[in-house]
């Protein structure tokens, strides 16, 4: 690495040099601070434009964390940072600005904060929406212990759209443990905020209920000619109510919090008086602090969505460094087909939580607004709003992150897959993710989704075939999940109009004698890679089988196999508890066809996979074009 | 079925008897309705006496039934009833009162609205607080296709807990489509509400800002010595204001519902008149009712939460029908081990979702107060809760049924098994549960835990073991689940502490020389007598293995067992597909140890398995001692 990359330990920082230990923020001064904010910001510009991340969320808490360093002591106090795309600054306050070059690498510090790897990250975030109820948890293991530690949760608005992030407020408010929520209010998820909430918090007084009330109660005072001392008071007293009530203040009053807000999140004096005051509160306390998303940084402030997660760019300029060699992206490749899909049919409807660009359903809601739903960040309610939608003749695509599909689990069981409707999964990010790391792998969805009934699952091995896929699950009639992997495709060439794959049927890719790799989904074209190669440097012969579908599985064409070739590697970029080797297998020993065979089972092992690059990840893990060379050479006895 | 026994097709209920279809309730007179009342309470009452269900939430939604189909003409308007333990009088208005005696009854109608059932049901429900979700999507269709179409949603105060009923709620108000929302204010969840919201919706006019706004405000107008007729009229829209406002309808309103109640849920004709209102109105509507759980029933209404969900009983006096012989239920085994083990350890805690009656953990919070955490219908929450507690040391229990941990499933993951925490999971109704039926079987818990890094997984075989598990969980430092059937036990002996068990160390039940059968919990007794039938009957010796875990297996013992025996039968109450037999399998395939063998797994069948005794769905699935012995004969060449 050149020392210009490493450009947190190159000295331009003297202050955050100086901080060993996040007590120090104390006793800085004002000026101090002012540097420190400055500090902060440019390191995190110079390492994000490097290594990608979280950008604008991280930028827009600077002063926000620097004043809770200031008035709280992470030692003993407790801090819980929602979704984690904004601690950086914790980051690097809390002994890692040394090791802040490595973030996001193989073996560097992770884009989110880890109980194991600081003393200072007191619970690991990823998935949005967790703070209140960890936090909650915190507080009331406080009371048991005797009390003396302040907890705080800090989360954005998005993220309060979350049906935990309510019932955590709900529990807390019905507890009144002594607790902090810090509602870092953006006015953003990743994208634009949705949802009565969302415009509740930004519309304060505007509401004709509260804004009559305001007027009758404004014309009462002026209808009086003359106001006593008590009477003014009382008048006084009344707006002063009327000011905290008639705000956001009023919903988290009814869920009796105490609402402290809002206060300019940039303004850290402000912000330190206000933690200040709350530290001698025994109840749950609310504190808006309204923040602006990329802060300080003109590209990320003009464009926070793009700058929300963000590959490496100019720091100067705000411009990606480079560029993908033009290959579209799955993501792409679905959103394409979803319209050109939708195009000939208007019962087609496309639903996403809060991520309209991350799974490219944006082309959608520019062609199809009324049929496009961004429900925020509520994965369970987009899964039974789609079947609702489906009760009536609707078939609505819900589009998520593979890992975030796992927050609707039940839902996907019990309002869909049990009512046998017509909703479709689209699982981005399938398999292994790369820089976001454990929290954010997807590499369960097939082991959680098999055993749902009614349900038919494939993965597609190109773009080409996503597209067939995506068309074949809207001809089903049923639930169907396809899932596919982050990234670009291979460049395979596009039907015009993808064509329709017959249920529970793959495709022999390449035939052979000595053994035989059964694949699906990004695993496919490494499997032909490895074969190829096998052939040519060691002269044996073995077939391929994309099986293309996880569910129903080809089972004539798998028991053909099986009667052909004793030796079977099986591959899978998904856990291979429950997955998709697991359902081989099951079918096997089911149709009792196993005599003398050897069969290899790679996929992800039973542990959480940290991150990495995707390559660096399959490499590890051994489920490259060299790991399946390797286990089919071992089962040919030539390793 | 003696005649007795057909209680609604006896003649007793003249007016229930001619509604053939729901639309003649349309035109029924004001008498009628309260004759129709009256039959429905009868008829309930009767029927749920000899069925058991769920009859206080029924018996508390009689008139608002009544009044909905009164209004709304649900051949086109649309109807989703929450968590549908109160949907009895739907059911019986909407053509189902000839085979009401049939409720619960394997083959008879379900507990629940099934879309399967009726044109009237609308959505499928059984797990809570799905309904807004669901009728939101409806809504949005019906505005995509013209409108005309009313889509209410019936919802109880507890169910609004729930995080996703805020997730529906925050997007029907941020969408502003035509749609209505009963709340159905019973001041309970199953047992007693708890959290912020539920002392909001009942204390009214109480909170401490609203009060001294209330008293600001009047005295103001005490002060004015003469009021004009345009400032009494600004007094009286400020009052009116006021009163819409500084209630309930606050925190709906806030959310941009139009707010009608709070409405005496008893009064036919009060609801009549505000559903006419509602109907002409083209906003998300809230409609405040306020019932009583078990009206009309005198000891439903005095102990609501044991007649929540109640076996048979006598109508008379409400005193249960029959006695289960005195064994006592893994429920009660599980709260009473508990309550033995925190007894010597303080840091234990339990945590429950609304059910501490249903998981046994109600004699925990008697002793224990300070450490028993009802969340209310929060699952979610729970879990992510007790990773909180967790992190500061404690050593939380979290009791759900395990059908409802299906919520849960990212908090397991990514809050708790991620970060290896030492929260403990008891999957209480794990297996199939009877009479509830699909929405409530809880077979899918080992296909969905058992890919989960860190997490250990155990089943008893009877009520000692479980004692045993209960005590090796807390033993663990990381995550652990166990899992247990519903209903009672076999009367083994207790140990007076329940001892530790090694992990992962399985025991060899009973020795043999032609076969093993391999299981573990609720399915290992029935294998032992159908081991015991086949050395009767057939002369063959067949070992039994209980594995105890699911994870980690007892690998050396299982080696060993496929060393020595060539016919296998594994046998589980989970679905097949990556469940507990899918796990051994998996194990012997990659230590390549099958050659020459036959296996047979037994589990569920990849398909959603209906109400019907326990004892008749595990024999329908082929899980009980019969099948057991059928599949061992099938190996054997025997059959």
């Amino acid at each position: 690495m050149s020392s210009s990359e490493k450009s947190c330990k190159c000295g331009e920082y003297p202050l955050l040099k100086s901080i060993k230990n996040p007590v120090q923020v104390q006793s800085l001064g004002k000026e101090e601070l002012v540097q420190l904010a400055d500090e902060l910001r440019q390191c995190i510009i110079n390492t994000v434009s490097k290594s990608g991340g979280h950008l604008a969320p991280s930028l827009g808490v600077i002063e926000l964390t620097i004043a809770l360093f200031k008035c709280f002591d992470f030692d003993t106090d407790r801090i819980v940072w929602d979704v984690g795309h904004q601690a950086y600054a914790h980051k690097i306050l809390t002994g890692r600005y040394e090791q802040f070059h490595t973030l996001r690498h193989k073996d560097g510090i992770s884009g989110f904060p880890r109980m194991s790897e600081s003393h200072y990250d007191h619970f690991g975030v990823g998935h949005s929406s967790t703070s209140i109820s960890a936090v909650l948890g915190m507080a009331v293991a406080n009371d048991l212990d005797g009390g003396g530690r302040n907890c705080v949760a800090v989360i954005g608005d998005g993220s309060m759209t979350a049906g935990q992030a309510f019932e955590g407020l709900n529990q807390a408010g019905g507890m009144k443990r002594k607790m902090v929520v810090v509602l870092n209010d953006n006015e953003m998820s990743i994208s634009a905020n949705v949802g009565a909430l969302s415009s509740f918090l930004s519309r304060k007084l505007s509401h004709p209920v509260l804004t009559r009330f305001k007027r009758d109660f404004e014309s009462l005072l002026k209808q009086i000619p003359k106001i006593g001392d008590d009477l003014a008071m009382y008048a006084r007293r009344g707006e002063d109510s009327f000011k905290s009530f008639f705000t956001p203040g009023m919903l988290f009053e009814a869920l009796d919090f105490t609402y402290l807000g809002p206060i300019d999140g940039h303004n850290t004096a402000d912000l330190i008086e206000v933690f200040e005051q709350v530290k001698k509160l025994d109840t749950p306390v609310l504190v808006h602090v309204l923040t602006k998303k990329g802060k300080g940084y003109t590209p990320a402030e003009e464009n926070p969505t793009h700058f929300h997660g963000v590959g490496s760019f100019e720091p100067e300029t705000g411009m990606a460094a480079k560029f993908k060699g033009g290959l579209p992206s799955y993501t792409e490749i679905f959103g394409k087909t979803l319209c050109q899909l939708a195009a000939k049919d208007d019962k087609i409807m496309a639903i996403t939580a809060a991520m309209p660009e991350g799974t490219g359903t944006d082309c959608f809601r520019e062609t199809y607004p009324d049929r496009f739903v961004d429900v925020g960040i509520c994965e369970q309610h987009a899964v039974t709003f789609a079947a609702g939608l489906a009760t009536m003749g609707y078939k609505p695509a819900v589009a998520i992150y593979s890992t975030f599909f796992q927050r609707a689990y039940d839902q996907i069981v019990h309002d869909v897959c049990l009512q046998n409707l017509n909703v479709n999964f689209f699982l981005d990010r399938g398999g292994l993710v790369g820089a976001d790391g454990a929290t954010h792998h997807g590499v369960f969805d097939m082991s959680f989704m098999r055993h749902i009934p009614n349900l038919i699952y494939m993965a597609p091995k190109d773009e080409a075939e996503l597209a067939r896929m995506v068309a074949t699950a809207f001809n089903f009639n049923g639930p169907a999940a396809v899932r596919y992997p982050r990234g670009v495709g291979i460049g395979a060439i596009m039907d015009k109009e993808p064509s329709l794959l017959e249920i529970g049927e793959g495709e022999l890719l390449r035939d052979g004698f000595d053994g035989v790799i059964i694949t699906l989904g990004s695993r496919v074209w490494p499997a032909v890679e490895a074969v190829e190669e096998l052939d040519d440097e060691y002269g044996v012969s073995i077939a391929i089988f994309n099986t293309r579908f996880l569910k129903p599985l080809p089972e004539k064409q798998l028991l053909e196999l099986a009667s052909r070739f004793k030796r079977i590697v099986i591959v899978e970029e998904n856990a291979k508890a429950g997955g998709f080797s697991s359902a081989v297998v099951e079918f096997f020993v089911d149709q009792d066809v196993l005599d003398g065979h050897h069969i290899k089972r790679l996929g992800i092992p039973d542990q959480f996979i940290e991150h990495g690059t995707q390559k660096e990840l399959r490499e590890e893990i051994g489920i490259d074009k060299n790991g399946m060379k390797n286990a089919m050479l071992e089962l040919l006895d030539k390793k």
